[in-house]
């Protein structure tokens, strides 16, 4: 149960329309070449009506980059921050976000999720930062922002003008109406927020490779647009992501591949809410399940992450993720993930209710 | 004629490997999600014979990356120099070698590369660079070091302690025995030098996306292997190449794909020959055509750049690419590139014989 990766195979949808691409790429008149750094209108465009169905948010089509993945993104994104800048990340953290970060030399403030805040820290008056990582629904607690939340970090943001790098990976999951599947669905979030986000996870394209990374044309520091920086990195550094790939993620948009990896995150919910009713019963408190594809566990008995972890895997032969792998905070919590089969969950939730009840 | 992207559509072989790996894909036993950072062994592992068998080198497999193209690792891997380190480029250059450097603003030496020196610029005693890039076959200037001339540069940067980037990209265009494909089949280039390559000219990857740096472990720097450096690197900031695309540019490198891969070269190669011998009649001076898709063509009459291109397009209709853009030395010149087609190639040479001779 500690698997990152996702375990369904790729839509019908998805093979047919790389499928269709490839046979394309085998003829003159169907041959594609260099595309645009920026990705295909076809899919921008698709990626538009995408987040006005499901979240009424309106996007111009250049705000909207195709990548190869989120975390690529989340990395290269900092080419555009001053080495100066300083970045907040909470604790626990996707490790990924402090990294990237610590390579280029910036500091690095801690902001403190625990289970007194519901591993959703909140901005406190004296915050100084110029950039700010935000992950919700979040990895590795599966805790996501209520609207209210966001707003207060997106204001916070506005009259102190940093910059909020959201990290929106698993907007799929996404069930309560009360919890935004983009910043962007926050009223000021277009002067302040980069949104992140995906096909990994909503789609399965682990191993395709392909996210987008939207930098409205509102957010502007020291007078210039992010999104032309970001546009200008993208030129040189990036020659966009393959020509098949892109089809493939516009078939998930549409009709019949969305109805097909919605039934995907549907098989992962339904593995994530026998997993809460089983940390339920045993009265072990947990965060995420809801909204996520993660739970987030505390270790009963006030045992530490690796001490959990052992005992799990020697008494229920059942692999977990410890928690303070993501920071300070995660000690003394474990993660489990929604991604394996229904078979495998059910067995290993059967398993530890047989050696922990 | 300006066109820098082939137009040749992808083998057979590469379709083939690209639908099989889709299918396999859609099955749950079949399925790949997060690959190796590092890219799939088994491409590693084929571009390590393709390297013993075209240049006599051997590689170890881990001191190869598959990447998403050359542009990409050729401005990600300053993410592993610092800032302060100083870079040498040639003048003329592929801009990318100067924006990504510009970008992280680093100081910038211009090796002067003309028609004297046959656009192959060689290291002076007073050169001091922490960063030498070396393009060979170049873009734009279809020049070729031999043997002789990159074991001055390798010997020069041991000497100096600095590292050459040398990019491959052409490496496929080389007829000529004295002309190496890869640097590595220079004595010491290990502990020197890191080469980038690509399956874009090679296998007609534009809008595939695939291509590999290699760092060999010999090459160290205050006590630390480049080598892990990067994989570090890789590792935190990116998430490797897609299956099927792995899938397909491993075809290219089988039997089968191979032979075609070198018909298209050959096809690409007899448009050179043709531009070649228009340009030798008509006695304007020229570069490359022998090893590389692209013809550095001197203007007549000692016209500049663009005023030479504007004479081309208004009498011939023939789009060539000023040479200015690639920097103060490329002024007075033109690029011809073969990637267009045959009919087209001889078209433009045809009308170029009418207006000029």
């Amino acid at each position: 149960m500690g698997i990152g990766d996702v375990t369904r195979p790729l839509c019908r949808a998805a093979v047919e329309a790389l499928k269709q691409a490839s046979d394309q790429m085998g003829t003159e008149e169907g041959f594609h070449g260099y595309g645009p750094e920026q990705g295909y209108a076809f899919l921008r465009d698709e990626i538009a009506y995408y987040y006005e169905r499901t979240s009424g948010v309106k996007l111009f089509s250049d705000e909207i980059f195709i990548s190869d993945g989120a975390k690529s993104d989340l990395g290269n994104i900092l080419d555009i921050f001053d080495i100066d800048n300083v970045v907040a990340v909470t604790d626990p953290v996707y490790p990924v976000y402090v990294d990237t970060n610590v390579m280029a030399g910036r500091k690095i403030i801690k902001l403190q999720a625990n289970f007194e805040n519901g591993f959703l820290p909140m901005p406190t008056k004296d915050l100084e930062a110029d950039i700010i990582y935000l992950c919700s629904p979040n990895n590795p607690t599966g805790a996501a922002y209520t609207k209210d939340q966001l707003q207060k970090w997106v204001d916070f943001a506005n009259a102190h003008g940093s910059v909020i790098l959201f990290d929106a990976a698993y907007e799929s999951f996404i069930t309560d109406e009360n919890v935004p599947r983009s910043i962007y669905a926050i009223e000021g979030a277009r002067s302040c927020a980069i949104e992140f986000c995906s096909f990994s996870k909503t789609a399965g394209f682990t191993g395709l490779r392909c996210g987008y990374t939207i930098v409205p044309g509102g957010l502007v520091r020291d007078g210039i647009q992010l999104r032309k920086m970001w546009l200008r990195r993208q030129t040189t550094k990036f020659n966009g992501v393959a020509y098949p790939v892109q089809r493939a993620a516009q078939a998930c948009l549409l009709d019949d591949g969305h109805k097909e990896i919605m039934e995907n995150i549907a098989y992962y919910q339904k593995n994530a809410e026998v997993m809460a009713k089983t940390f339920s019963e045993l009265g072990w408190p947990y965060t995420g399940g809801k909204n996520s594809p993660y739970l987030w566990v505390k270790c009963p008995d006030e045992k530490e992450s690796w001490a959990f972890f052992d005992e799990l895997l020697e008494k229920a032969s059942v692999v977990c993720t410890p928690g303070s792998g993501f920071g300070q905070n995660g000690e003394g919590y474990v993660r489990f993930t929604s991604f394996n089969t229904h078979e495998n969950t059910e067995e290993a939730m059967k398993r530890i209710r047989e050696f922990f009840s």
